[in-house]
């Protein structure tokens, strides 16, 4: 009874209306991602020692002890913590005490409650939700406040109360266009649930490959893949792989248009008569089911009835996006159906479409999910629109009183930078005029892992770190914006994702390492064995892959095309090019920042010096040939910034001609070579611009 | 039919009575691990590239496209070269060019032809085999073959004849101590095959765990484990998974002993009462099966009936070590039916209880293996005895007709240096007297992979690369014992075996920056947060941890004890203090190796240097705060070392007061701390005692 109290303050934190106003760090730097609604720090800390231990009271489930038991083992690997995952009643003895109020589904659904109480003080820790989906956030939390200090490890004293901002938080794996093995989900399910992530969108079927077992039909996975597919036992194992974590399972097959791979077994649900064969390029194609078959619909029945059953959950994605009506314009059965029905064009087919498969999703007890293009003004109000194209298409199918999650702007094959996908908002641009209702119609949103360019191998550091930036900007209050310290705390979930199984940083060095080819253990004092591929990752630190779709524009790819070269190791996001930008526009803002300046010049030579011991691996390794011109620009670019810095610290402006050939260079350097872009090339610009002879 | 000749030499090679004399170079520097009984290099080299194609002609089956697939995918993978994994017939258009002159058994059995003859053209590579083992061999052969060089990837001409000297080449991996998920063992069996090891010694229960499902007695595995166990359905797929790859897969159920895991379901098993649980340390324990209850033999018919369905080989381990006879002799209806029974003594009563699990396994069609423990002259001819004891006790053996398999000197959780297991030789020692008959008995070797220290985490980095080195010692001829040149092959094979799928490399970094905290990213300018791990690395690249049975020494271990220290993530064997000390002795063989002089003088002043760099760390690291004193030791042995190199390029002879000084302090520099030891310690004595006084 004496920590009555606490309970009663944790249950009033819960239950306060969440303040919108909150601040960043709430009295401490810390390193919660994404922040909590309410976070405010106190004095003193709890030691997290041999003596830990978790109990839990209230509703009991099978889920809520695997969670602790998992928690514990994490902090055991962590912390060198001896395990003792067994979970108590005993609140007295714990060091951690979990109450859960009550039950909820266990299949997670659209709007569990995930709300949660957190209060630690330097004698316990309290976590007190209304669902085991609070606990299973609050655990999350917990972890997260765990650090490391000189006598052992800690948590800090502090009171959270937290909720998400938007109930749907997914994310897209396309594990068509390049498959993915069920490790590949297992370890992403484990990161999302770090992140609070709720939704695995999984993208099952493609032009290029249709990855899940049908046992009503089953040429669809023989014919429509090359062997790769999920069995049904695989998918149920996924599926309540996912809902221990409180995540759930939505399905999308992609309907009527990039669907070439069910025609391989099923060409009677083309438009036109095929044979064909799985797609191996990437792109819009022609192949369309025929909307004006009634065994088409005969199909679909079968085929959705079977996968309503394998797949719990409410929402079933039907696609619908990029239609080319190629092969209904030239089929004259379909041209003949769309007059007599009077359909105007084929948008007007493609509603029809939709609206026979709406009703067999309702037949199967599912709500219908789809891209943009599904959108249309007569459908009920139950399905949801998941938006490519921004917040406005939400925003006007919100008016209209439709549900929507945005995916433009999480897209993460574009390979941008995680500060622009954390500045994209649900609610921003054309949602802002919404009201309140409408507003709530905004589900959230969805990173979308699209595949043409990702394997199994690299896929992780193509996810990581950037989609926790996305899920805080789904989870946390609005005002959470300040992209440099999402930065700081992206450092320390980075890793701690690492650990936790999904590999987007070790995969870096071991691509680099086979780029750099066979070595052979040199003689002992070759002083270029000992830099191994260091001079590889000094050049690979500062390079980030084009961007958007521009990959195939220097080379024809296709399922074939093994993604091995120096592209498909570097990250998205070049952390050094970013902090060498910052060091600039910081000097350039206060001159007077001299350590700014040594640390630049440092950073410099050190790039200037790269080529010559990059150089000799071009001898021995093939694929790192292609970056031959991109290491010299290196080089190059670096030696530029070396003089234009000595010219800035002497308070000189540069000769006309010279500052034009400077700029002249650095605008070529700056342009992707070998599917790279050098990222110090613009702020080494800037640098020169400010030496630029006054006109 | 203008290649026929080619085929002829293949097939002569392939032929001929392999030659045990080899050179080992063969005439060019390579890197196939294990080296071929036969190998001769030509001239020239086949082009590696996106023209690159498989035929196969003769015996198919689809193992052997599978394998083919997988080939060109690796090929793929390292090289870039766009995948055609189709393997055709036309052996016309084909690069490789694979026949299989007959079918093997689909589930591999102990004397199935490895054989093959590999022939690489400027033009061409064919590769023949008599059986479908010979070919998957050969595959591993050519992919080791392939380099990389400035213009593209190539193989050069070579003729291999090749066969294993010995029919067991195996891997025996403890899934009880510590759980192992399926993708341990899978990634271990890639592993495996790419070294040519072909039996996977699956041991199975333990005092400690009862890992696999009995659907006759489901109280094994449902209350004998913490949950983790292989389905039988997992347990298939392991078994296809490994017979795809040409290796056996032989269960290891060990009994009487080691048996507490059993007895928690099932205590009417057990030698006394119980109730018993399982057993969270390590050691060896009391709890026993009873030989003298019928009941017993019934069950483990039923059990054994059940297991012998399931696993296809002709082979059955059944353990039988370590048997302390404690229940036995404080039970009174045993003592009453050994005094019956004639039994002298208590290996009496194990004799009579392997003589009993014999006829079982008869009756269930299965050949018995056991450990040294289960050997006795009356016993049949075909049972395998599996020795740690050594050479001497398996030749005993085989003078009376027995087969055996060495594990003795292959322990890898003794933490021995990889030449120390490549000098260990089947027939060295006790067997040298035996006549080639007898020889013929002992069928090769097993790595031990004990898993009182590894978790799923770190095992592939004690297991790879040593047993890479073991695997050569069981394939190559005798001959080949060039430890030297062992360790150059080695280090490439241990980058490739990485790039397969295991991770002994990669989890190194992850577990120090693990180790190395939660760290924030710093301010841009921190030269020690640029430095990051490599202090860290620095100081564990030249540490080892404790050998044999040494770690529980310094703190008490059980299954609950995480094992995340510095002595978990540093390697079995320190590459760079091998090298230093070859340098050293070098150096002191032939003083004018002044190019020798500076590099030592530089690493050991960089030794010297970091423990000021790696200091900050013990302040934020708790995990870490133990090897404060080993890193100090690093620096004043790198201090000492330094001393003594200058007074030996001076010709000085030190005092014997400062000598004497050194020496003792080397001695105890050189002991163990925090469960490692300093590997640089010894070559440093080495060094300090060139310089001391004449006496």
């Amino acid at each position: 009874m004496k920590h009555a109290l606490l309970w009663v303050i944790a249950a009033c934190i819960l239950c306060a209306r969440l303040a919108s106003a909150q601040v960043t760090h709430a009295g401490r730097l810390h390193n919660l991602m994404p922040i909590p609604a309410e976070v405010s720090f106190g004095d003193g800390q709890l030691s997290i020692d041999s003596t830990f231990r978790v109990a839990m009271t209230g509703h009991k489930e099978v889920r809520l002890s695997r969670a602790a038991k998992r928690l514990v083992l994490r902090l055991s690997r962590e912390t060198g913590i001896p395990v003792n995952a067994e979970v108590s009643n005993d609140s007295g003895m714990a060091t951690l005490h979990v109450r859960c109020e009550g039950g909820g589904n266990s299949i997670p659904s659209l709007r569990e409650d995930e709300s949660y109480a957190l209060v630690v003080t330097s004698a316990k820790a309290r976590l007190i939700a209304r669902s085991p989906y609070g606990v299973l956030r609050g655990l999350e939390t917990f972890v997260q406040l765990v650090e490391s200090g000189p006598e052992g490890f800690r948590a800090p004293a502090v009171r959270i109360a937290d909720a998400p901002r938007f109930p749907w938080r997914g994310l897209l794996i396309d594990v068509c266009r390049h498959w993915m093995p069920m490790e590949v989900l297992k370890r992403n399910l484990d990161a999302m649930a770090a992140v609070k992530l709720n939704v695995l969108h999984w993208h099952l079927s493609e032009d290029q490959g249709f990855r899940i077992e049908s046992k009503r039909f089953p040429k669809l996975h023989t014919m429509g893949s090359d062997g790769m597919y999920y069995t049904q036992e695989e998918t149920r194992e996924i599926i309540s792989y996912a809902a221990d974590r409180g995540i759930r399972v939505v399905p999308e097959f992609d309907m009527p248009g990039h669907t070439t791979s069910w025609f391989v077994g099923h060409p009677e649900l083309a438009s036109a008569p095929g044979p064909y064969q799985i797609e191996p390029s990437w792109g819009v194609f022609d192949p369309t089911m025929d909307p004006s078959r009634e065994e088409v619909y005969k199909f679909l029945d079968t085929f959705i009835g079977e996968m309503a059953a394998l797949f719990p959950d409410q929402y079933f994605h039907i696609g619908g996006d990029e239609v080319n009506g190629k092969q209904w314009n030239t089929n004259q059965r379909i041209q003949t159906f769309k007059r007599k029905n009077k359909m105007k064009d084929n948008h007007d087919l493609q509603v029809y479409f939709n609206r026979r498969l709406l009703s067999l999703l309702t037949k199967h007890s599912k709500k219908m999910v789809g891209w943009d293009e599904v959108f249309h003004p007569d459908l009920p109000k139950d399905i949801v629109v998941q938006s490519w194209r921004g917040q406005k298409s939400l925003a006007d199918a919100a008016q209209q009183g439709y549900q929507g999650i945005l995916s433009f702007g999480y897209y993460l094959d574009h390979m941008r930078a995680a500060s622009y996908h954390y500045s994209v908002d649900p609610l921003d641009s054309g949602a802002t005029e919404l009201t309140p209702d409408q507003k709530r119609s905004i589900l959230g949103g969805e990173a979308c892992m699209w595949a043409e360019f990702v394997t199994a191998e690299n896929i992780d550091s193509r996810i990581w770190p950037r989609t926790a930036a996305i899920a805080e900007r789904l989870w946390s209050p609005a005002e959470v914006m300040n992209s440099e310290d999402m930065y700081r705390r992206l450092g320390v979930v980075s890793q701690r994702l690492e650990w936790l199984g999904v590999r987007h940083r070790s995969v870096y060095a071991l691509m680099l390492r086979r780029l750099a080819g066979y070595e052979s253990p040199p003689s002992q004092e070759d002083p270029l064995w000992r830099a191994g591929i260091t001079p590889l990752q000094t050049l690979a630190d500062v390079l980030e892959p084009v961007k958007f779709y521009e990959r195939p524009r220097s080379r024809a790819y296709t399922s074939l095309t093994p993604l091995n070269r120096l592209v498909d190791a570097t990250r998205p996001e070049s952390e050094r090019a970013r902090e060498f930008s910052t060091m600039i526009q910081q000097l350039l803002a206060d001159s007077s920042r001299a350590r700014h300046v040594e640390t630049i010049r440092s950073w410099l030579s050190e790039w200037r010096d790269n080529d010559a011991k990059l150089r000799p691996l071009f001898e021995t390794s093939f694929l790192l040939k292609e970056i031959d011109p991109v290491s010299r620009n290196l080089t190059d670019v670096a030696e530029t910034g070396l003089r234009a810095l000595k010219a800035f610290e002497n308070g000189m402006k540069v000769d006309r001609t010279q500052s034009n050939e400077w700029l002249t260079f650095l605008d070529r350097a700056g342009q992707a070579q070998a599917e790279l872009i050098l990222m110090i090339a613009p702020p080494v610009r800037r640098l020169v611009e400010v030496v630029l002879p006054v006109r």
